[in-house]
């Protein structure tokens, strides 16, 4: 099966003194895949925001750097559900430059209310989304 | 008349692969030193979203950058209210290493309501602070 | 002539509690469309530092923030030279949602070297591609 | 024994579109905090970088995130080295708001080559600094 891969290019905002990309950063890469992944699931965030006062947030986090990426370089994300609860979800990411692997993390994501900041089950129909497309 | 001055200390977060601080960076040395001095005011961003639901926003900006900042600099950053509105504030700033001035800035900032984002003049209470403040 | 145009996408790191983009954020956006920009007159930054020790700072910013963008929008982010000299070139940015101008922005860059961070002159043939693809 | 702490304020540039610390912005906070404790131990990177051509890169990062931290929060960063090599350090941070813990994270440090990017040992004089200072 085939991983939802997301493109970035590292700029000058990404890297920091070291002439590397800041360790941090790569974790903006991770979420904008990510983000583009619930997108293919047909997961518009803004939409689970105002009709559900559904927003994600990241409860844990592990990730080995391996090798740094430099200004210019162009990156390719993976992004993969491993996990999926009514009210977190367990993501799989590494940053690839060519085939080298630079980076790996995992990402533990809950489903939280965007008022009271506790956990909010996701509706039916966007986990039936998610679940059609991670199949196909 | 003294000015206000605040200390930020350059970290790895704040420069590029340059060596130097990214310039957007210098913006957030500028917004920490603006929140510091309206605190010094005796305004609280929190209590006045809270209360009026009036959150500020940068309109206009420019920025002079004369020489670069590095890590591990202790920088000093000016801000100063130059005008003062119902609706709007100008604020003036200089971020300093030593005697020397690195960087200046001018800042318009506009006060809007944080649910219709349009103009909403600050209440008197809190233009007397700072008419207070200012002159003291 | 038609103008050169980068997209750029919305996300979570960019924005901040007011709900709408971090001012020092739209920065960032101008700084990815010039180096894309750059890249499309065939100037790789890379090349410049390894080759000639040239970085480009930015000395001048002024920018006028008309709207707010929001998490999830797809800005266009429009990239002009307006001045180009040996050591230093101006460029004009709009940022756009549609046909609506969101923030506009010029900046003066300068060619420096990256050792010293003195202003050093860009070599002929890079000022040729530019003016090249300038012109076309 | 007293652990070393490092205060941090939240300001706008820290927060996200759901009105919370973005979860990329705590690894500034560590490293923020890392840097001071570093200090505290007499070790200065711009010298270890200057003498030594020796950079810290983070190699693993393991985070737990149990409550959101929110703008204008006054936080309290604990750095505490844990294991120390002649090649890496193992740091642990938690990053609390009053007694509450709010955030925490294991992060593994190498000391690697500024210019080779390959792991080069700490000297001798550095490991001891550190060792004095852990002990008191």
């Amino acid at each position: 099966m085939n991983k939802f891969v997301w493109p970035v290019r590292v700029y000058h905002e990404d890297t920091d003194g070291g002439g590397v990309v800041y360790y941090a950063n790569y974790l903006k890469f991770m979420e904008r895949a990510r983000t583009e992944l619930l997108r293919f699931y047909g997961i518009e965030q803004t939409l689970l925001k105002q009709e559900y006062n559904i927003i994600f947030v990241v409860r844990q986090l592990t990730v080995e750097y391996l090798k740094p990426a430099f200004f210019n370089d162009l990156l390719n994300v993976v992004a993969d559900t491993t996990k999926q609860g009514k009210v977190s979800l367990t993501m799989e990411h590494q940053i690839l430059r060519d085939d080298e692997i630079l980076c790996s993390g995992d990402v533990k994501i809950a489903s939280i209310n965007s008022i009271t900041y506790r956990p909010q089950p996701l509706p039916a129909t966007v986990i039936n989304q998610m679940r059609t497309k991670c199949k196909s």
